[in-house]
């Protein structure tokens, strides 16, 4: 008998039918005999609209409040979740996450988890019963409600995965695996048997909207050793599953393509090419929140460099201010922006061995006429900045040069 | 520098505008010098539509998940009061009952509470801060999520007052106060300024809808010697002040008429009147939690006697299945039911003092034509059940004889 957690997001409890849908598919599980701790997420929409309930309500939105309020969709899921298995006759219990043993640092809105106590959990396992844990929330080490932020309830799942020694994390939504490129761009591109957590992390950081897994709740998974299965709620088929790389296989050279279209440039130009410079500008950056993601130096002419980088379009107001603010500061000429780019990346761990992938992908886009502004590489990516309105003819161009179709 | 407890029930925190209304109403009280402990009721009908989504979900509807949906409820209210409250400079930290030490006992949905520890919010104002706790929920001895049942959060108010040491427990809603009648249906009903808790009592426990404070709460503040003050949330009246009866005062012979149509009779016919058959039948009725609330057994003839007793008109069905199960065990001839019924009732300390009372009240309805089906009398007040298409003509005749009109 092998113990599994299954999280199950928003769209699948979405309302009372869909909770009995995965009341059913959570009994079928232990009848195969396997022993499940389920963690859920709040209804549907109900984060968004708590947030904009707060939003009516107040202009200050203070952290604790924002966490005792927004825990109180995950309740819901929970509770109405057990009512339906009980139906069914698997008895079953609720916990929050403080009573899950979740234990976080005090930043709220998006704490850390630093503990998985989990005694309450096993416990509940051992007296025959179905644990049901609210995601995306804990309890802090000053006994404060908390949330854990975005892909907060995937981090539970595989942290409580880790800490009860389950065989697998079961990450169920309305998508039913990790695909080669957008299905929405690319229709021939497949779902992934597998990949690796090093692939996995790459797709998540580099694909809009922030992919089928959260980027943190992958790097617990690496960091822990829990397999994810990424599947579909609302079938039996297989997903993808994400774990440690199988040395003995052979990798395929890429596995996916993915894109971003979320993310502004900026550029400061002229910038005097001396040590301190740069690092003043991003300290400052750094101090606003602002989440740099690619940067991009040139080679300096005359003593003078320019430094673009890019940031989410949601932070580059922000960015913005302080690059004007500090221009002046460090001699730079201008400060200009560009959101009209966008980054598409191949991901693969068996480019590692495979010298000439950059090539072949700059061949690629160029054949097509698609400009390349920005590069940056990992032993397992290559991104390339290019301009919006070519994104999508870039992505469909590499799929089927790198042959990721059906 | 005074504490007080002040309680916002569903209507006041219905929405952000009333938020803010009621965050503002706790933030002139501080600048009084008062300290403020606050407890809030579920945003407007949130609970009867949790209720209804958990009925769409489940058949089952077991007690433990039931509180941990419906503690959802108080949850976001008090998050939403606390950030209406930074808004306006006031410093607070929301509650939820476990975090306040209200312990109670394991009957889920209808928990008693047994103990308040209340360091947390004893800590809370210490600091400056005013405490918005959650009504209506607790934690159990075993440390699952635990909901008072009707009537909770003003015992939770008053609850929280008695441990606190709390000067008053002010009690807020769209009801102004205590009246002679129900207004809609005597017009010229007048606001109450003082009761007794005795008077109380009884007004909570004769009047439909259940009243302007649950029965239990009083009982709770008359235990711990807690003066609930009934208020309006819409304004600065004075409202009803509830406390211990002043000897020093004098009594108003009558303070108000009170009805109730909620309930049903039962009768019991020719039941062969010996020891232990009555106490049968109750025990039976009671392991069904079966509500009684007037009971009459008429006086015995040939040995038989009929037993007659009133039910709230939802437990009329297990009621009857009850005595019909048990009519041949007790030889009964007949088990009859009558929903057409009310009951009318005079509440005031002073008729203890005053033996004409109830012959002016049956006189009374004597004269208006209205016959009294049975009788009950408790010290301070006289209760009569009334057909109940006569019982706003009995009302009002009564009102209108014993001068409780402005």
């Amino acid at each position: 008998m092998s113990l599994v957690v299954q999280k199950f997001g928003g769209t699948s409890v979405a309302d009372p039918e869909r909770l009995r849908a995965v009341a059913d598919h959570v009994a079928r599980t232990r009848r195969r005999g396997d022993q499940v701790v389920v963690v859920v997420s709040a209804m549907g929409k109900e984060t968004d609209e708590l947030i904009r309930l707060a939003e009516r309500t107040s202009s200050t939105l203070p952290g604790r409040e924002m966490d005792m309020l927004l825990s109180a969709g995950e309740r819901k899921a929970m509770a109405l979740l057990c009512m339906a298995l009980h139906d069914l006759g698997v008895p079953s219990d609720s916990f929050t996450g403080s009573q899950a043993g979740i234990i976080t640092d005090t930043f709220h809105t998006r704490a850390k988890i630093l503990e998985v106590r989990g005694d309450r959990l096993r416990q509940c396992l051992a007296e025959g019963k179905v644990p049901v844990v609210a995601g995306f929330q804990g309890v802090s080490t000053t006994n404060d409600i908390t949330t854990l932020g975005r892909g907060g309830s995937d981090t539970s799942a595989v942290a409580l995965a880790a800490a009860l020694g389950a065989e697998a994390c079961e990450k169920y939504s309305d998508v039913p695996g990790v695909f080669t490129a957008d299905p929405r761009v690319v229709p021939d591109a497949k779902r992934l048997a597998q990949l690796s957590f090093e692939e996995m992390l790459e797709i998540a950081a580099t694909a809009t909207p922030p992919g089928v897994l959260a980027f943190r709740a992958v790097e617990f998974a690496r960091n822990h050793g829990v397999p994810i299965h990424v599947r579909s709620s609302f079938s039996w088929e297989p997903g993808t599953w994400v774990r440690e790389e199988d040395p003995s296989m052979e990798q395929p050279i890429i596995s996916a393509v993915t894109h971003d279209t979320s993310e502004a440039k900026v550029t400061v130009t002229r910038v005097p090419d001396k040590p301190g410079i740069a690092a003043r500008l991003f300290r400052s950056l750094a101090d606003e929140n602002v989440n740099l993601d690619m940067i991009v130096q040139n080679v300096s002419q005359e003593g003078l460099t320019d430094i673009s980088f890019t940031v989410p379009k949601s932070d580059l107001e922000v960015a913005l201010k302080v690059c004007r603010s500090h221009a002046g500061e460090i001699s730079a000429a201008d400060v200009l922006t560009d959101d009209g780019i966008a980054k598409v990346s191949l991901v693969g761990a068996g480019m590692k061995t495979h010298p000439g992938v950059s090539a072949d992908m700059f061949e690629t886009l160029a054949n097509h006429g698609v400009n390349i502004e920005m590069i940056s590489t990992s032993p397992i990516r290559i991104t390339c900045v290019v301009r919006a309105d070519q994104v999508e003819e870039a992505v469909q161009a590499l799929h089927s040069a790198f042959e990721l179709g059906e």
